[in-house]
């Protein structure tokens, strides 16, 4: 026990940069107690987000915001650490940043931002893409088309379908779409490889280093082979593209290597000591999944405004081949294994939209615990209902944006609750259809850790998640799981010489806990739902798949009767 | 113009039993000119209807609202209409009345309801089976499908579908579900046919006039074939039925005939002479089509919580028959002419749902305008919805009622106003699948007039039905077209010897008129609503109609791309 009481002296900071702001929190190494979090809003738009009236796929952030915010974050979790037992700033021993992504952000060869030049200062491309712009679509289609011509091993391990959220689908369109700021840009970075970039001082865009996250994921890059898929791919979708291939980059790093090292200024700006470690960045999604606990056999579940669903192979296992699933991608997750990444386009942001812009709800706090609670009370099949969960579009198994939202079942009693059920359950829906394709292809999973301010407030939303997809739900007990994770690779960054770790496994056996609930599926509540998916499956297909011909007559019929069943009881 | 002044000094009564009160109008038989009118509102159970929370299909009523709730609104009328210019009670000449149905009662054989019985006085099999009662389903199936088995010419004239809103399979579910209301009913009777009944003073069950326009439309009856359908078609369904025949009779009436004369009692309890000839009963959209003038050509539209379409065709044409219309039946709208009758479950309704009880607006009046206001500013397509107007299930064409309400295209950004546009183009497209069918068959009309406070209220709404439909849209000036239309029968009950007129349509001619304003169809947005009525016609069949194997997978891609290029101009 002699490490452990050097490491109770030993705290690491984690940067979550989300959709709507950045979180930090500051965590002691030793058993991952945190110290303090702040909370950093981005300003611009509507709750962070610049969006333009007449199209509604358009999703960008302005990179002041996050670097405005990410001041504010710091400043914040330091003040709140202040007064923790055994902290102060300089024990802080490693920085880990994760941020969304795919959000690509046009730099200049200083890996300044486009958006700070004046000339760009209100052009919406030159901003960040954020991962849930949509404005891509047609290029992801011709994408997809070509990587089935060209390299379909490579679009197969990508999930078979390139999404419009994906980091060449975005810079794809800007070629089409504004050329001007296609030509001006030395190069394109995901914020989760700029970010660590301003903090180290990077100001060479060649010497920008990139995660294999964002990289193996979101970008067709396999260090395996080459990194980027070879010249003729490009060339097929336009040979503008590698004419100015910015975009390019020729290698990318797992979390558990150093980005660098904090400058003096930023040190200054942060109020943290200069020359701390700072981790290579990753999704948000990944530092979610190491802050869950992800191993093999257990699923990470990133509840937010979307959802990430997240387990990891042993690398020494063949490389699993999983149709409509996000990737699987070498030392993605956890450095060493096949990291497998699958995601819902709207979780949490279906509940808020039918509070917030339905409902129109004055208190929306308020609301979501009030409808909540009505729903809970609603058995499985009482309400008649049945609902998709693609308001967003659908990212995984389909991996369509151009799909939309549909519920069905109303009677003239309907209500706002039954539908918010609906809603609930449409999403757990969502969620097995994905847990089945893994199970399908030898990807065992009987247990799904949930991290997000969402499960953990709605034990309602959890039981129905267990009795949906058979899974025993759990939570983790972090409210910042994404922060957490990144503050383990900062942990990992530091090494154990300094207070650190030398693995991420080895930092998530001390650092990473749960709560004791666990939800266990209901039988009863299991074999109705059993029954829904069936319908569910049926109209996913029906609307989903081309080509499908699902017989839908059955559908409102076997709805009303399960309903009138359960209510007669 | 001699007689004009004599009539100048004779008005009318109509009284019309709606779904949650009744109407109760005085009108000036020389133009129709309204003295006044009142309203009583049934008081028992929610807005007057007995509802079951373990059973959402079933919808009845108590008789004795029916009779306290006549005395208020005539009251009410009498006293609204006292300063008019020359009128006085002693000037009514004749009364008229409606009612909703198929809303069948059980009674004893002095025709009084069971439900006056002590013991059967908190027995729901013993009120009113309102129209929109759907507990019948099965017995429906059971009907339709020995129909078209033994009687298939009879079930083909009334749309090939036997619904289980109508007379037999209300009666017949009884039979099934409370045999001793079945066995101690001496009769069961239309409350359009009761009122009538109870105001003439009519006390022996073999008395009781039956209208042919309940008798025709909703139970098989068709006085050119023996009245009912032969014996062994009842035995099919259940030898128990006509062992207790009681729900037959022999003999039906068109609304210019007399159902008799005002009581004593009864004129003493409404204070009105007695002795006022009282016209036989009629259901409310068929009195509704007479207030409205309708004609060869024209189209009624009584739009309410539901909707009922209705036109008629000279009667010495060849009867038509077209499938999935409630029914064709000679004199049974206007005598001497074909009655056709169609329906829409919910229309109102919908739009009623939506803002009760799903927004649970506080203000429902005032939701409804603000809605319409934001609905108003929205171009065909914008918003990517596309909806079902089944909540009610679907009276014409499927004859359905077990099916249900579906939504499609919602995004995250989807808000209530477009959601309740959407409803309001679902119920426009259900009106073009029953006008599409009219003009397939032969059944000629370009023009609707429409009647009922909804329509009248909102421009809006009456333009999407002109650019849905193709066929421009007018308004009924009465506010009360069904009681007006009842008001014409008294009329003519009264005959032109007594100030009234000796036929419908001569009545009409004075006493009907409609508002200047004609919405006309808007070529540009019609061009939109055709594409979207194509998917909606796909969704209506795939939903539907069993066996039909439509391809959805163009539908939301296609709703997004209209969505998309109307918003970007």
């Amino acid at each position: 026990m002699e490490s452990h009481s050097v490491m109770e002296d030993a705290f690491s900071l984690g940067l979550d940069f989300g959709t709507n702001s950045v979180r930090c929190v500051i965590v002691r190494t030793a058993d991952g107690a945190e110290a303090g979090q702040g909370i950093g809003r981005y300003k611009q738009g509507e709750q962070g987000i610049l969006l333009d009236l007449r199209d509604p796929d358009l999703a960008r952030q302005h990179p002041s915001d996050y670097l405005e915010s990410l001041i504010d974050s710091v400043h914040q979790a330091l003040e709140n650490s202040w007064d923790y037992p055994g902290f102060s700033p300089e024990k802080i021993i490693g920085i880990g940043i994760d941020a969304t992504g795919s959000t690509p952000l046009p730099l200049d060869r200083h890996t300044v931002p486009l958006a700070f030049q004046d000339r760009f200062k209100e052009n919406f491309n030159a901003m960040a893409w954020l991962w849930k712009d949509h404005t891509s679509h047609n290029e992801a289609l011709e994408i997809t088309r070509r990587a089935w011509e060209l390299i379909p091993n490579r679009i197969r391990d990508n999930g078979g379908v390139y999404s419009p959220e994906w980091f060449l689908a975005k810079v794809f369109h800007c070629l089409h779409e504004d050329p001007e700021v296609f030509q001006a840009a030395a190069g394109w970075a995901e914020i989760s490889d700029w970010i660590p970039g301003v903090l180290t001082g990077v100001n060479r865009i060649e010497n920008l280093k990139r995660n294999l996250c964002a990289a193996g994921h979101k970008a067709l890059f396999d260090p395996a082979q080459n990194g980027f898929p070879p010249q003729d791919f490009f060339d097929s979708l336009d040979e503008r593209l590698l004419a100015h291939g910015s975009f390019l980059y020729s290698e990318a790093h797992p979390v558990d290597r150093l980005a660098g090292y904090l400058t003096e200024e930023w040190a200054q700006k942060l109020k943290l000591p200069a020359g701390v470690p700072v981790a290579m960045g990753a999704l948000d999604g990944h530092t979610g999944a190491i802050g869950a606990g992800v191993s093999p056999g257990v699923v990470g579940n990133i509840f937010g405004t979307s959802s990430v669903l997240m387990t990891v192979l042993p690398g020494e296992q063949a490389k699993p081949e999983i149709p409509g699933i996000c990737g699987v991608v070498y030392s993605s997750i956890l450095p060493g294994f096949w990291g497998i990444e699958a995601g819902q386009a709207a979780t949490g942001d279906l509940f808020r939209w039918w509070v917030d812009d339905v409902l129109n709800s004055p208190d929306s706090s308020q609301a979501h615990f009030e409808l909540s609670k009505q729903s809970e009370r609603l058995r499985p099949g009482e309400s008649g209902l049945l609902a998709l969960d693609w308001n967003h579009g659908n990212r995984c198994l389909l991996v369509d944006p151009r799909l939309s939202g549909l519920i069905l079942g109303q009677s003239l009693k309907t209500t706002a609750a039954e539908i918010y059920r609906a809603l609930v359950e449409a999403t757990a829906f969502g969620a097995r259809m994905i847990l089945d394709r893994f199970r399908e292809h030898g990807v065992h999973c009987n247990q799904v850790i949930n991290a997000g301010g969402i499960p953990s407030k709605n034990p309602f939303l959890m039981q129905v998640y267990a009795d949906i997809t058979g899974c025993s739900q759990r939570l983790v007990k972090s409210t910042q799981t994404s922060a957490l994770g990144a503050a383990i690779c900062g942990a990992v960054a530091a090494g154990s010489h300094r207070g650190g770790y030398d693995t991420i496994p080895q930092a998530q056996q001390a650092m990473c806990s749960q709560s004791e609930i666990s939800y266990v599926p209901c039988k009863q509540n299991s074999e109705i739902y059993d029954r829904l998916f069936l319908h569910y499956r049926n109209l996913h297909d029906a609307f989903g798949v081309a080509g499908s011909k699902v017989d839908l007559f059955p559908v409102m019929k076997d709805l009303l009767e399960i309903r009138d069943s359960i209510r007669k009881g």
